[in-house]
């Protein structure tokens, strides 16, 4: 494969840099999982998605189509798996794409490195890149899926409250509570 | 305010509506806080992110900073403030912006968006953007934080093992588990 979305692989290569810090390889991997599942999802005006892995993954899917964290068109559901799933997002159905382990037989260097089988300092990086541009997407597996509903459509806004404990505004979903999660001690942020 | 970062504030717009999609006011407040934090960060050579919301205020972190979703170095923990915090990613010292909901009342249009005071359709778009620039950082709250260490520094790689279940790869938790997050059923993706 030389293109990624309409890029050449030096220009994606370029955003990758850029947006992401390095030339991660999970990122070149993303890039060709995405052209994949672009390519055969059914015809619609607009599709979000899902990540199932918050490694590099999200950041592939941020550079190559308008699903973003900020726009809350990109959800991450981080089960550990490199997947990702483009949708209708109006009735759920996509493409999910997968990395599949037996594919990753037929290349040594990829699946060394995606199953972590030679430490990091062993690893040729160049090969193992030039690996993954040769492999391009026939390390894959993709099938239809529908996105289950609690992930289509966007979450109806809900009322602004003040935090009694902060004073900051957080969205209230329930009209007993007036103290924010992060007051409630939900999520530990600072000491 | 004539600059966000570096950026003209009409660079800036470009860049969000190029990333984000839209011009979303939470986009261009998202600019002025980072632009605060950045001017008040003790110096240090790298720096992490916590995002206090999922919405918006992650792609103004991605835009403006080397902190992305898929880098690791931009952590959302989503307790629905829209706060944001840059730390020294070795010792967590760090400087958190939030808005403050007492000085907002001297912006009404900013008061009545953030706070969902007036119905979206009757908003005057290019009024509140408007009082936004007119703002800059006259809208935040600034603190210095010691960010819990649960978040300072990267998660150490894990095993990888292959799940029993669906074949997939996925970070390995616990020998005793070997099925993967999804195929447990944590999180439902699909139907």
């Amino acid at each position: 494969m030389n293109t990624i979305c309409d890029y050449t692989i030096q220009e994606y290569i370029n955003l990758v840099q850029n947006f992401h810090g390095t030339l991660a390889p999970g990122m070149l991997i993303g890039g060709f999982m995405i052209d994949l599942a672009q390519k055969n999802l059914p015809d619609c005006e607009f599709y979000d998605s899902i990540c199932e892995t918050s490694a590099c993954l999200p950041d592939a899917i941020q550079l190559l189509t308008p699903c973003s964290y900020g726009n809350g068109w990109m959800k991450v559901v981080d089960v550990g798996r490199f997947a990702l799933t483009l949708f209708n997002k109006y009735n759920g159905n996509g493409i999910r794409v997968s990395i599949s382990t037996e594919k990753l037989n037929n290349y040594n260097e990829i699946k060394n490195w995606f199953l972590k089988i030679k430490p990091k300092n062993e690893q040729d990086t160049d090969l193992l890149i030039n690996e993954i541009i040769d492999a391009g997407i026939n390390i894959f597996d993709m099938k239809e899926v529908d996105v289950d509903p609690t992930l289509v459509g966007k979450n109806k806004g809900k009322k602004i409250f003040i935090c009694s404990e902060c004073g900051e505004a957080f969205p209230l979903e329930n009209d007993a509570i007036q103290i924010c999660r992060a007051c409630r001690g939900e999520s530990i942020l600072y000491t």
